[in-house]
């Protein structure tokens, strides 16, 4: 039963997904192909078929692993859960979350193609409201929790403020200088979690 | 010279224009082609090849045609320069802003499909750059030439976090209720302009 091992080697199809990032951020959405995806993690052409059972479900595992590669590490939620309860704490820690995402460029701009598909295709549509939900209430408690200042808002429009920041910087970098950038970060927190 | 006149017709420019924005919206960035957008305008095949060099100079002129519908009429001007100076007026301006520009929505759609062009573009990428500092700037300049409370960066942080959130509600519906999204704008407001 040698395909059935093939099937479920959890690691080759981390290997397929992240890939699979790669060509849609290169490609966008129309150039994502099961042939694409061999040829980009360097497999025999067939391999990505045995995995996904349409391009569909590959779209939407490649939604759930963007959130897998940005899961917050074990030190990352102790500073969250055990750093100083003060604005100036939030502030650090956005800074680094923009960071982490950023660093994750093509992850991001899947993400983003994702997106508009999901405009086109219920399912994705679907998969990805479920996972950008559980994402959000996973911050706003984790932020209640820990004994943050600010509130459910406070988490929300921070959310809203700091994707779109994201988004300017990855595909209009000009828009906003670094200085600019790390101001308008520390500016959104000040004001949205209040005194 | 038949075939400059029909070049130089602007009524015939903005058809295309807008014929090439259902198509990006509903096609992708990959699935613009002059062919698409002829065959989209109900127009004679060659047709949008005689108004735009390449795709990219396409795709340029969408981006500022994009901005050009969405410019504020003559009454939203008067209501954002003479109403009254206040947060509660702002709210009312913002939720207008954010229905007007969800009423366009293929056109707010093609505009990311372009954003993520302009990763692979970088004469896109520098023109829509120029539009959206334009663009800020021209809002930035009309909220406190107005005498509306807040700040330049008010109006910043106003205009990242009413961006995501519009790309919330038109990629994934489901994540924020009808009644969600009119709390985070006034939210959004009262935060960020300040008391």
């Amino acid at each position: 039963m040698e395909w059935c091992q093939v099937r479920t080697n959890p690691e080759r199809r981390h290997t397929l997904l992240d890939a699979a990032i790669e060509v849609l951020a290169r490609e966008g959405a129309r150039g994502l192909t099961f042939r694409a995806v061999d040829k980009e993690a360097s497999v025999p052409a067939g391999t990505a078929s045995n995995y996904f059972a349409n391009r569909d479900d590959l779209m939407t595992q490649v939604g759930s692993r963007f959130y897998e590669r940005l899961a917050p590490s074990a030190a990352t939620m102790t500073q969250l859960t055990e750093g100083p309860k003060t604005r100036a704490h939030i502030r650090t820690l956005m800074r680094d979350i923009v960071e982490r995402i950023e660093a994750f460029r093509t992850g991001y701009l899947a993400l983003l193609e994702l997106r508009l598909e999901a405009t086109r295709r219920p399912e994705l549509r679907a998969v990805l409201t479920e996972r950008v939900r559980a994402d959000m209430e996973f911050n706003v408690r984790n932020h209640l929790d820990a004994g943050l200042p600010g509130d459910e808002k406070s988490v929300q429009l921070l959310y809203l403020a700091l994707n779109w920041l994201i988004v300017d910087r990855l595909t209009l970098p000009g828009v906003f200088t670094e200085e600019q950038s790390q101001e308008l970060i520390d500016a959104a927190v000040d004001r949205l979690v209040g005194p």
